[in-house]
């Protein structure tokens, strides 16, 4: 049966609403598609991402169309996302929705393949990446690239105060960067920049020797959850192509059953 | 032993910072405490809270302390919490961290007794409610409520194409109110109206003939997210007390794997 | 209206069923409700519980009377539940259900007030508790109690490898233990036991003195996820009216991001 | 630096130990890797899995190599997993690990690209599939397939007591299946089960053409929970290659805040 179908159905959503109440945002959320990135390198990765798809809805209309969100992802099943083309596929689809303003966001699992730092032995490391594309009424659209690592610290106070040890954890960093227009940004970038900051980078596999040599580098360089938030606010400040960010460091504290936490957010503007 | 003790031991939290970053928010996050909550009609309630407890930190001090946002709740323990004392806290926080600027923030299950809308019978709903305090540079602090109520929505376009049914689901409504200043706001209000204004609300128990009104009741009330969200917008802009708000509706659609979402902002200022 | 006016409404769930399919269990589940619970000193705390209820559905009856499960809560409200009496909860859900088995299991946050160990400073630890009794035809119920341990490993490999500094992390320590018939067996021993034979336990608020005790008893006492569940197991052996357990350790590695985990079952009679 | 480095930095883990305990499993838990899967029609779909690799660790040794699990998957990279195939990854694992049983797990979303009912609209719908080869002393290995799938259930005692509507919501269905051995089993044809015995099957694109057909759909073929779990089970009885399983259903309820639930475990020997 053909679509044309649908017109002898009353299409309810094209009504008229008398509330004079504008809605922000509306749309879908939580939808999973499969779906290629392509990073820094050129090199595509296939991966699976959770996107968000809102636009604003005026006062005189009572429903968007959810069917044309979900149809969009599966028209564009053979696109390679990255930060310079999303804001396409978010104008894409500010048009099928009839909309001057909305926002479009997928977050996905990505890789690097690191080599740990003594063996050489490959190891998949897995990061979470969010691509986050929004536009205000009469302003031109923002792109947003937000990555979290996961990274480890050590505390300073506790190896200062103590004879041996020091009590050390996994901490997630997160970067939420606004692209300045008509640049782009790279999300390897962010990441690596958190990585070289942090008392140590994560591996998924690491050898004895490779073990040895981060226990070491660790505790050769303690940070509190305030030391690693400023040493990268201070990198991401000289970040070409990033006007604006947020950044939040949480340590999963080895000796509390809570967290450290640290947030800051600086514009370029500021 | 005593506290003093510590005295002997280097305090490497309040070292000088040479770095010139001031940190906007640093504290701990995630940590559990037993409390007491006191409602609208006074009657106190115990439950369970998650607490997040942040200071600004300003760029010459290397580090905050954090043992002292725990030591807070513990010497609390007796209080009962509510939207009107909850400041109290807050101010206490400050003071203890010297800190001019600071958010605390809790988020505890809420329980209210209702009775079934024909049968009577009583039975449990729970809610989740949180509190917050925030104070910027300069002012005064604010105070938020935030309530996520769950409801039933009954999908208009569903009913009205249909010969008979109508998909309806499980729908999250969280409103995010900040209170003026000078008043105060109870959460079981902005519960009710989330409720009212919903296809349907929800209990934790139902006899048939009960069941059979609220089937009824949906019915008879069909509400796509942007009506929802809309009517409840109409209904916060009449609450007392109530500066400004972000209010959100999600539908977890019965006829797909995803959710439909609406959010708005609204201040009185607009 | 009373509830007697249920008698009019066609009661589907009584109907015979023709398709030869008993169900092993039927019911509710993500139930919320306050309750009270009383630990081995008999002192009652208010905590917010999670409640699973189902019974076992003859495969000549249609359904089961869902909403019986949620009046057992209401009616129940007054319990303080122990290990002791939670059967007793248990045969009353049977009787109302007109069942000869069924389960029934409560998980709920349970707080000790623990003294830091060099400042004294007193501080409310979370762990997570269930009780659950289950009846098989044919057999006496069983109880199980099950606690949620955070501590702190700290790594032998890392430690012995490395000039200085060892990686250590949270961890996580799970016992299940089946309580034997006629006997009883207290969630604080359990808890008490995953503490002391990990590297260190966690504590809520630390002074300065109490981290650098901390940091050193972990680094003097290091143990894989091997050596801890080992060690715990061996303990385990030897707490009166227990009758099987099964045991299971996650470190949650500081220096990968994914964890280290082991488990093991046992029963007295092996 | 080669790896042979390695040989003398002390290697704790294959000391002796002394304390007579064997575990049950030991390994990695949580660790996320891009993968391919081969579905029944031959196509390979790219997605993330995540991954728990476990072996038995018999009372002489200290530890297991934790490493190795991790350098397994990196050297697999380009393997296209399948219910088929899935054990010789398994006893791969088992003979670098030198070990005689233990337990391979991954768990990653699938997809299939559904027709809407009339108007033919594609869709990709996301299914959470799960393999797991386990093998116990002196047994076969055995290979697990597991799927979650997200359905519509209608409430038949709210269809029969109401004049109009009936309250329906998402359902999860839940099959874990016990491959006999030397037979395959697609996890497509479990999904396809469960969909075609609820009360509606779940689309990611529906034009109003469908929307009125899954509505009547669902209104025409109410289900309690426990009509589902039989029904279900009545198809997995007759499905060649399957030789046990567990089956669980849980509606998340649109009138109340919690679910309704069933559970059932079958085996062809019963």
């Amino acid at each position: 049966m053909s679509q044309n179908s649908d017109k002898s159905i009353p299409d309810v959503q094209s009504y008229a609403d008398h509330r004079h109440v504008a809605i922000d945002r509306v749309g879908i959320r939580g939808i999973r598609h499969p779906v290629a990135v392509v990073d820094k390198t050129g090199i595509k990765q296939h991966t699976v991402a959770t996107f968000s798809m809102t636009v604003f809805l005026p006062e005189d209309r009572k429903g968007t169309h959810m069917s044309r969100f979900a149809q969009l992802l599966n028209e564009h099943d053979h696109d390679a996302h990255s930060v310079a083309n999303f804001v396409e596929l978010f104008r894409e689809m500010n048009r099928r929705l009839d909309s001057t303003e909305g926002t479009i966001e997928m977050t996905f699992p990505y890789f690097i393949n690191k080599t740990a730092p003594v063996s050489g032995k490959p190891g998949m490391m897995d990061y979470e990446v969010t691509l986050r594309a929004d536009i205000r009424r009469g302003h031109e659209p923002d792109t947003h690239v937000r990555v979290a690592v996961p990274v480890t610290t050590l505390c300073p106070c506790s190896k200062e105060i103590s004879q041996y040890g020091a009590h050390n954890q996994r901490s997630q960093v997160t970067i939420d960067a606004r692209v300045c227009n008509n640049t782009t940004l790279f999300w390897e970038d962010l990441i690596r920049i958190a990585e070289q900051e942090a008392s140590c980078e994560l591996y998924s596999q690491l050898k004895r020797t490779d073990e040895k040599l981060v226990t070491e580098r660790a505790y050769e360089n303690p940070k509190f959850v305030e030391d690693l938030i400023r040493d990268i606010a201070r990198r991401l400040d000289d970040v070409a192509g990033l006007c604006s960010y947020t950044l939040e460091v949480e340590n999963f504290e080895s000796i509390h059953n809570h967290s450290a936490y640290a947030v800051l957010t600086r514009s370029r503007d500021d």
